[in-house]
């Protein structure tokens, strides 16, 4: 097999180091994780492979596979890649990296599922306490390098070619459905490059690559986290582009999460066929005006949920309480999250998050609003962190398209 | 909201009805079930709006929705929906619907995290014990009602389309990699009334709509439960089409599902730009002998692991058994799988699958071959178990389109 760049070993180096130091400082200390979701082990491994990682609190990471082992090998810059015969295999395993039990071991109790943590437990037995590592998981990842920085921009190249399209594809007068529509930029971002899925964390977390809704069909609200609703193609999807045609004069909100190799830039346009409406031009103005104030307020040592209360309150003050966020009544309680590879990832601008910022955080910040006649209108852009405040990695026009 | 179809009310009662017997059936009895993924809700409520669906042993069950009420009570036929403000409210719910503690609670724990479960743990305390609930929901959703066979029936119409429609993209000449018209098909589907997403069972289970991978690529062995591998666009996606342009006279297997409204059917095709190589067609007779094999086997009464096991033999006595369903040390252990509301459904042929066949269940049977030159080879047909043996849903020519 030709080798295929994933992540570069000084990457995962730096990343098992950081995450050895969180679970040492863990309370209580962790003496190993093992690591088996996909997007954790292509953070930590550069694969996602049918694998465990056995990251032992110091000392070397062992890369234990079940299929595929060359894959792995070819995939992973880990030193210590070898085939996993069976979980039984297990405890061996962990002795050898990590010395006599007991062992307090983490596990990512966030994904791990009731039925697999039963099955982990009775292979360890008394030798092992599992306890949650999805915290320190989640808080290493929530700190980017400049490498991981890097990735994001590249996706959000894909981005600043679909919005090309869109703009052609509209000016040429699309027919059809939101849906179509939605799906017609899936197919294109795909040869722009998108790596064709989306990874969520979570029970019930779903997404298409993007959502495409126009006019009224924003307003009906949506089970999801979103703040943009939609009919979608089927209750059993019940979100997004729906089955009606677009209509001309009509905005449409186009927000597009871009992935060449894992890592999303997630980015939201505003487009339209004919004329975009005055009224709905200056509800934008407003937003765009609220998406500055936050690019100015997420700095290091801000607080992000002191930055929601912020916007929050100058959101009312320009007159946006009644639809900020999501129809009457639907309102999602966040105004940004973190971005990396997974979309729903720390921090958040949203109450109860009192961590400070710091410099490799990512925010897709995603100012909206819903509208009773032209829907949702609204702007996003994916922002990291740097020492002095942010940078815009979806640094594209912020016009209406169309 | 104007009403949109999803499950008619009598499909609901009757499937609430057979749940209730296997929960009364349980060992030991369930009290009631507290039913939270999308696909077991949808069937069992006919929505995938976020909501707890409270189900006794016997009685009326009542969908508790967190967001968005008024979609749950326009998608759902259920005669008692109502609002849940805090999942604290559960206990009081559940007292109504069931009477006084202690409960004896089914939830599905193949599917609930260990975070979300402990959180229930904590709310319902003392009063309940949370037991697995989903060998009784797998159990039922295996046995399909003749309205949700026509679900996968209509689904099936996609691949009719989708076929069609690759039979001209390669004789007009396909100039692009074998991703690239995985995409395209992925798009195609969508026009053809698609809706846009697979749901797949379990942690780390993912899959995209459907694989496109031609010669040698597909020699690639892949981590995931697939007789398919394939490169994939990238090692985070690691399945699948890649980025190496189509070659003629070089087979091209194209694995889809198809769901128009949650139901899916699985069918696989041969298609080839240019001439299919005489050994490949050869191979595929071999193939296509098994599935006739299959499809006399599969009658109620027969046990999905005897079945398995003579298909192995027949492959064998063929010279197939180097590479059947994956390449060599790669291969995965069954024939075929129920499908339905999600993909990877019970029963399946496989070993320990000793449960005998019954009218109703369900089979996407695939036979597949991995050859070192052709790459993968194989057929796919989407079943129902009748009374008298099985119906293909998908009875559309097999031969090698282009």
């Amino acid at each position: 097999m030709e080798p295929m760049p994933t992540v570069p070993r000084s990457e995962i180096e730096m990343r098992v180091r950081a995450l050895q130091e969180r679970a040492r400082a863990a309370d209580p200390p962790l003496d190993a994780l093992l690591v088996v979701q996909n997007a954790d082990l292509y953070y930590l491994a550069g694969t996602v492979q049918t694998a465990h990682l056995l990251l032992p609190a110091t000392g070397e990471p062992r890369l234990l596979v079940r299929k595929v082992l060359e894959r792995a090998r070819r995939d992973s810059p880990l030193g210590d890649i070898r085939p996993l015969g069976s979980l039984k295999e297990l405890p061996a395993q962990l002795r050898e990296v990590c010395g006599a039990p007991p062992w307090r071991l983490g596990m990512e109790l966030d994904v791990l599922t009731v039925n697999l943590h039963r099955a982990y437990a009775r292979i360890f037995g008394e030798d092992a306490e599992i306890l949650d590592a999805s915290p320190a998981i989640l808080g290493a990842r929530a700190v980017k390098s400049d490498w991981e920085v890097s990735r994001l921009r590249e996706a959000a190249e894909i981005h600043r070619g679909l919005f090309l399209e869109l703009g052609e594809i509209l000016r040429g007068g699309f027919e059809g459905s939101s849906y179509e529509l939605q799906s017609l930029l899936e197919y294109r971002a795909r040869l722009l490059g998108h790596c064709g899925i989306i990874r969520m964390r979570g029970l019930n977390v779903e997404t298409a690559l993007g959502l495409v809704v126009s006019g009224r069909d924003g307003v009906v609200p949506s089970y999801s986290m979103f703040p943009i609703g939609g009919e979608g193609p089927h209750p059993w999807v019940a979100q997004g582009g729906g089955s009606r045609p677009l209509q001309r004069d009509t905005p449409i909100i186009v927000d597009f999460l871009a992935s060449r190799e894992g890592y999303h830039a997630d980015c939201t346009r505003m487009a339209v066929m004919g004329r975009f409406p005055d009224g709905a031009a200056e509800l934008l103005a407003g937003l765009r005006r609220l998406l500055r104030f936050c690019e100015e307020s997420a700095r290091p040592g801000a607080v992000p949920a002191e930055i929601y209360a912020a916007v929050r309150e100058r959101a009312a003050a320009a007159g946006l309480a009644a639809g900020f966020m999501g129809p009457a009544g639907y309102q999602v309680r966040f105004i940004g999250h973190g971005v990396g590879l997974e979309v729903n990832e720390t921090p958040v601008l949203a109450p109860r998050f009192d961590e400070p910022l710091v410099p490799g955080n990512t925010l897709a910040i995603e100012p909206k609003f819903t509208h009773p006649e032209w829907g949702v209108i609204g702007l996003e852009n994916t922002y990291v962190v740097r020492g002095d405040g942010v940078e815009n990695l979806t640094p594209f026009a912020e016009e209406v398209i169309g």
